[in-house]
């Protein structure tokens, strides 16, 4: 038995990120897997105060009617990512996990999303209601557990953009807007981003929903001196984007355009196969090139559903740029990664980055964990060196973190 | 008429990269092509007192019985990187170079190099006089133009491997055995360093061969006072794995293979497809991985010839990497890069920079220049934009470079 | 000077595919280039009584307030697909053409379309007069130089599709109601193809738009005793399909899905890029697997403008597939054509096959031509070489065309 | 119980074909897979008298100390190519098998195969005893089991090529020198040829090794009345080599080079790494475009072993060719497939059909199997889908073949 404990509450506990992300913590408890793909699992950040993975407890949302132990086996089956004698040899771990999954809300949900739902997910009747029911969960599982610290982690499917500019500016004037029955415009990633501040906890938005990114929820995150970060874990073509295109800049070839074609078949795809989750999505994937380059080449993003790649996402990029004299050349690059398997270890990694940040006192964003995001929010950076040094000096200190880049 | 005057000296003067860079640092006078490409041209380096395009002049030693124009016209044609008319445009100039290239030596060269020598090329009867002959020429370009300073950089076939414990190793003692009968193991590119240090030149190493890699010669570099810097050209496969290297190593992903299979069919490669010639390149090209990640990846580098191409060289790479569970991933690129062009731009940015070296009283080896090299000497840092970072901190000082990053 | 004479009237004749056609059998004529592209110069159709390039004409309908030979020069110099001095060296015989290249019509044609047109572009006041001024241009340009047969062939931008359903399908229906104000949902292909059969000329839709593919239509054309096929040249991404999937049926692998990401950035590119003119082309480009491979396994076909690739028609198809076990593979492609430079040569083969079909007296459909177009009127046969022989079963005879394959 | 009885004898009986091929046939014979990557399942196919998978049994030889049990679950396990659930499903059939596979001989083998061999091997003091204990097993076999008829396929790991000229022409001279001490430049798998034909058996060499390929063995094939068939399974790169090549020759496509590079894992790619080995390989992969295009392109194959891919064969190969004007173009492909779960239906399929041959009392080579081969003994024609016709005009007469592909 560890001697504090910490949580890790997933919404969206039963998807692909979050049900991996919970086997690789079983799995990491038993030092069943190498640690690849944890950058707190560096060698420089050896001698931090993280909390270990014997540490943590999990817990979660889910809207949809299913049980984490046979999405696992589906997933294991359907994408050869792991060995599906993982799933048996923990499956007594796993079904564990089972009574700390809730019922989220889909209070404020799309069609689409609404169509997932299984038929005992609680009515809300008002926003103000879901986010005291999810506030409930949250305290209970702190409590039942005798949690030092909860860290909430948003890896539920992607919502459609909303008009941001409707919604109350304050606190003040939100916390009563909700309780109407009108404010179905607001979107369930916000009532989980309220409910966590509400409940202490801190907060990542790993997915392009709005969640916290509101002025009055982060007034509220502020005023509850909580911590938060966001949004879009950066794990596959973006995080290419972000190391080549300073290459380009830094070197003066000229970019003409750089266009994407990313296809996968799991269940974000398929949500995201709805046009206005879409949009979303591009927005967050095609900024990057804008702000590293100092100019707008021709960009264009596709996404779209190819059931049979499963988990597995495939991009194709094509960069077109001009050199000397304005000779045109190319470079494509293909990427085939295993979409949940890359999120997973990102998500355990800002459970424990955020939980160090509680433990030496930070209070609001997190700018330090932007090298994690497509969009980091309140970072312009998008050079993925910089912002991994932001890291590295936030955690080591700016020396420190010199030498460990050397 | 400028009112200080700079020369490059190009070892090879009619191959692709130096008659590319002639035609190009003329178009730039002209100012007839963009700047891309041009790391000294990017806007944080414009307030440094780098020598204008207008205070160049250009000669250099060749063994091949060619006449730059016609190489140039050839290129053109075969290769459509830039357009034909660019060299009628200027041939009045091109053909005013023509004079300033005089016959290169070929002591102790290869069969494979000797072969392609005309019939004018002077036999040399010793490395001495060989040497001789070089700094003659060297000295009277630099009378002859007026020269402020000269910057000697080395853009000829790739030579051989050589052994170098077999050398004298300091210069008192190299200097009298290069007069002996025997000393043909030591290759062209040695002679010219040696010249150029003779002459007070700086010396650019941009190929794989030994060039002024031998301890006696950097002795004579300091004690010449002169600055240097190599090995090898970093323009297209390389320069990429040195941006995605370090992205592995630091999102922790386990590289597990890393193949490339690079092709073209200018007469690099022609030189290259003699096995011993190719040595000397596989070994600047793969060394890279094992420094940046910090363990040896399976590694494999292929070069062929494929007449077809040209000077157009194409790389594919396969790096199949291991994530969270070890989980195993590729990523794919492809590089579609005309070479001539790509590295004419970093020839001539590599003179400017010895020229402010050389403004700046700085003597010996230039590890500022690292970002530029696949092997760079004295810097075992193989990252990039962290080697970009040295070159930013040294031209602009470390705070503005940290400001220019930003 | 030919002892016969043959015309190519090419609708869309300063565009991309007509102009480089023009150049290519200018430069054919002087046996200035290599033959390669051409399937009516392989060896096996030596002894054919095909006409020869030298007694070729050409003349065509243009909108666009554009010179023949500015187009070339503009295309050359983006492109550098051919030699600039290939333009320059026949600049007479190109600017003779011009005479030749009379207005067409944008009679029921889209907004996108009448943008490109110029201002002397005549305004027809029905179908009906924009059909018989075409013709007259037809007629005239047979009667000025004695032509022995004239083949009009339709390489304009791409059309919307059109309800067919809502047109009259008699010739005798159809005339009258063309003279109406409201005929304005015919387009202006439909308009050439019936020009062309009341001139007696054949007729080629190397386009996915409707031309003569109305019942009422082709009517005309049987009773006129003339020849028509398409549509839809295929000349990349669906050519290699067409090879693929029959690979695949073959070896009974399951194609799970076959998704293609098409970019280039000429005009044809930019009309593409309306929505309604993309739906003619994607529907050609789709329909193929099915056929060949007797189930439909999942498609994506996408087509992007990217303005920097020129005509430079870059695809990236992913094709996902089963085998044995039901284990998943991939097989990917790229492709990197310059789709005029491939165009090109069909256009003429074209225009030689049907005046040989026309000499051999035959009327109507010419299905032997499948293997040109990506979705042949009459034939359902996909498989590429199926198709191919059955252009040499026709111009062979089935024993010469077997001994010609083998 | 099965009516009639015939037998698979596959020599390397615990290699990654052969193991995944006897896997797939016990699967097969349970229904529980579906019958994709198998030619003889075609539709077309349905109404041929082949054999019944339930009709087969398998045994073997195999030099290596190894289980063919555990070797499926390491294969399982590694290359995640099938459900490691299958292995244990079937695990009591597998097991049966083991009885059936014998000690092969390493008589003639170099050292890299003597490495892999057990110490249990039986040394043979001569290849002609070799023979006659190997001829010795397949009688017993084909005794145990009252067999009908039993194919031989080898699968064993490619040998180097051998002086062909210097062994003896005819059987009546070949089989007394075999007796010799000093015949020890004749490979293994001519030994296991000669043996199978004396013991009245079908012969499939799936490999470039030597096998049949001499006329004194083929002779003797003859003289027994024996079927045989090969060389080296056609799987992937070549494969598609077979059907695009003929794309470029009937569309007058100029191919300039054809490149590809090859990368694996497996044992196969482990003795492919000793060059005597690969120059075999080379071969057999690299004949097949001239005799398609009717010229010699620059051509390169390279195969390297990369130990992470284990079974995965991956190939890049770039395709440089001339169009219209000499204009060049480029098609690259990128192949990932799972080598042995690619061969085995094809291994099946061989013995089926060799069983039907045997049924329709041929004798002798047969050249309607070349679709399966790079190399097809016999036969020059490469085009995979004129192959095929001969299949199809074999397997269903001319007339029921021409309806099937339509």
């Amino acid at each position: 038995m560890a001697a504090q404990r910490y949580g890790v509450w997933l919404v969206g506990a039963c998807g692909g990120v979050a049900s991996t992300a919970t086997l690789g913590l079983i799995a990491l408890k038993h030092r069943a897997i190498p640690t690849w793909g944890l950058v707190t699992e560096l060698p420089r950040f050896a001698a931090l105060p993280l909390p270990g993975w014997e540490e943590f407890v999990v817990g979660g949302h889910e809207i949809r009617p299913v049980v984490l132990v046979d999405e696992l086996r589906q997933f294991a089956r359907h994408n050869r990512a792991f060995e599906p004698g993982l799933v048996d040899a923990y499956e007594a771990e796993l079904t564990a996990v089972q009574p700390h999954i809730r019922w989220g809300t889909v209070w404020g949900a799309t069609e689409a999303i609404r169509k997932l739902a299984g038929p005992d997910v609680p009515e809300d009747h008002s926003a103000c209601q879901a986010i005291e029911r999810i506030e409930t969960d949250l305290r209970q599982f702190q409590e039942e557990h005798r949690l030092e610290h909860l860290v909430v982690i948003h890896v539920a499917s992607t919502e459609p953009p909303i008009p941001k500019d409707e919604l109350p500016r304050t606190w003040a004037e939100l916390w009563p807007w909700l309780s109407r029955k009108e404010a179905t415009i607001i979107p369930p990633s916000c009532l989980y981003a309220i409910a966590a501040f509400r409940a202490g906890c801190s907060y990542i938005n790993f997915t392009p929903s709005v969640g916290p990114d509101l002025p009055a929820i982060t007034e509220l995150a502020l005023q509850r001196r909580c911590r938060y970060m966001g949004c879009d874990g950066k794990t596959g073509e973006t995080l290419l984007k972000s190391v080549l295109a300073p290459l380009f800049a830094q070197r003066n070839l000229r970019v003409l355009s750089w266009v994407g074609y990313n296809i996968f078949g799991n269940l974000d795809a398929r949500i995201l196969d709805h046009p206005a989750h879409k949009t979303s999505k591009l927005t967050t994937k095609d900024q990057l090139l804008g702000e590293v380059l100092g100019y707008k080449p021709q960009t264009h993003v596709s996404i779209e559903l190819v059931e049979s790649l499963g988990d597995w996402k495939t991009a194709w990029d094509h960069v077109h740029f001009a050199g000397f004299f304005g000779t045109k050349m190319v470079l494509h690059f293909i990427w085939q990664g295993c979409d949940s398997v890359l999120a997973a270890p990102l998500v355990l990694d800002l459970a424990r980055w955020s939980i160090l940040a509680w433990k030496r006192g930070e209070v609001g964003l997190m700018p330090f964990l932007a090298s994690y995001f497509k969009s980091p929010y309140g970072v312009s950076q998008q050079d993925f060196f910089a912002q991994f040094q932001l890291l590295e000096s936030w955690a080591l200190g700016p020396q420190a973190a010199k030498l460990a880049g050397s």
